[in-house]
């Protein structure tokens, strides 16, 4: 393995690209390219929180994909999280759109890699949890619009992604206004807070709202998408998942969902791999990422011989490097 | 994560401990050790194979554990694999104990290393596949004698493994010789020429073809062992894997053993993270690793509290950094 930091801007240390690389080998692709997963964590827009980070790189990486996590801009520009209940600062450098441009940067950054890193570029998927979820999510189903191709002067096409994967995603910002009153205070706060940290008010305009719902974006053009969450989620409400899924099944694009009964928000792999506490293991959501594993595989196979060239050999009588069978 | 690779040899580049360490973070571990994994690829003592390298250390390393790869001494000192069709030549610095001491060096450098790597080194499991996997082994049942100890001047207790975990290993030489004549011919030169490279002899003594049989060392200080096969496993018959399991029951180690019906040998992770080919793909067998994970987890469990900080702030009606409820 390699590993790679990238940071996408010059006077910036907040934002970066850490690229995990898996090495390559004759006993296995012997030079051919493997499809990567761009990995965002959550946190509210206010933090990259570093459980939904590295080790669901490492379980990508485990089913011999490159990954690499993206953080992007967000109100503390690390892995801490804000005390929220001071004012919220307006910081221009991390309102919406620049972490949905981030997404479109490190496509360029891997893309530009791709040789380089053994990359498959036509195969890169865009992944995410809660609100990197929605920045995923937001990315999928935005990514060929002039917000990136127009800002970076690029061909559109560079910034397409194969596929999407969404852990608990916030997909519908319209909804969560419609919503939010039957919110606990506590997650009324936080989301007042997350807005100010995104969009810069706590009160968002209706236009802004529209612009930042992944579920109203959907097309032709977003592509097939996995989708995670838990019915118990009290943060963000499982309905974001079931609007997002609602508007793939209209737009006829492909998607699998799972959603488990029991678990907490932010539970990322469910598993004592990214947590802090027991609490955080749940045995029924840890599933998702086999899950995904199997979705992934059908798009994303590894390019593979059907046999071994030892295999091969065998077949044909030769017996390579050992003296023939019965001599 | 950090990648650190320390050659065991000064001047020696063929034996190396490649360090997987995982980043810790506030979040997760806050400061507190992790466990463990040693992988010792497979490869007759004749190579290191790359398909039992990375790929289980990621696999170890997805699971939240700090993960390290032993290439010991083999006869190419390489991933390659020889041209079978030549002359062995002697290689001293290849042959038994080297290996075996090699393990032991790697614990004594944990062991230095284990504050600074945050690795809890109580829970260091030994792990291997085929030779690796009788490497392995035969650590697990030797690791108290004076071939360690003695040799590198160092407290016994510096070598404890805290368990084992097995792929196809082979496990007891003299039953290998007994039914060598029942094997087919290619597998009969292919063991000659292992035991030429790794014992210096096409035909090795009795005492020491009893010496390297770790299915004939089992006793009260062999760690716990996670043992796995296929049925099918055409070079290493299973059998071997059933004669530890037999010792190990004798001597009551507790151990978990699993044999698929299917599968040729060398599956690794029997996925395609470590694959060449789809015929190395088995999905009964890929559950092995799976299976491994929830028995470690039994003894290797990260060092969790019960519940997060903020879990139990809001227990006790302290809602940290926002507006209480209600409010």
């Amino acid at each position: 393995m390699k590993l790679e930091t990238i940071y996408l801007y010059e006077n910036r240390k907040d934002v970066s690209l850490t690229a995990y690389l898996l090495d390559d080998s004759p006993e296995m692709l012997a030079g051919k390219a493997r499809p990567g997963i761009l990995v965002c964590p959550g946190g509210g827009y206010f933090n990259c929180s570093d459980r939904e980070a590295e080790p669901i790189a490492l379980k990508f990486a485990s089913l011999g994909y490159h990954a690499f996590v993206l953080r992007y801009a967000t109100y503390t520009g690390s892995a801490d999280f804000p005390d929220l209940s001071k004012p919220m600062a307006v910081k221009e450098e991390c309102l919406y759109p620049h972490a949905l441009r981030e997404i479109g940067k490190s496509f360029l950054l891997l893309r530009e890699r791709a040789e380089a890193w053994k990359l498959d570029d036509a195969r890169i998927a865009v992944c995410g949890f809660s609100a990197g979820g929605h920045n995923a999510a937001l990315y999928a189903t935005r990514w060929h619009e002039d917000i990136l191709s127009g800002y970076f002067q690029a061909d559109r096409e560079l910034f397409r992604p194969a596929a999407a994967i969404l852990g608990y995603p916030l997909t519908d910002y319209v909804y969560k206004r419609e919503a939010e009153s039957r919110l606990p205070k506590m997650n009324q706060d936080f989301f007042r807070k997350s807005d100010a940290a995104f969009l810069g008010s706590e009160t968002p305009d209706d236009a802004l709202l529209e612009e930042v719902s992944p579920a109203r974006h959907v097309s032709e053009l977003t592509p097939p998408v996995f989708l995670w969450a838990t019915a118990a989620d009290e943060l963000v409400p499982v309905q974001h998942s079931l609007l997002m899924a609602r508007a793939l099944a209209d737009q006829k694009v492909p998607f699998e969902m799972h959603i488990f009964e029991e678990g907490m928000h932010g539970l990322s792999l469910a598993s004592q791999a990214c947590a802090a506490a027991r609490s955080q293991i749940n045995a029924d959501a840890a599933q998702w990422p086999d899950l995904a594993a199997r979705w992934l595989a059908k798009r994303f196979a590894l390019p593979l011989e059907e046999k071994t060239a030892y295999e091969k050999m065998l077949e044909q009588g030769i017996f390579p490097g050992m003296t023939p069978a019965g001599a």
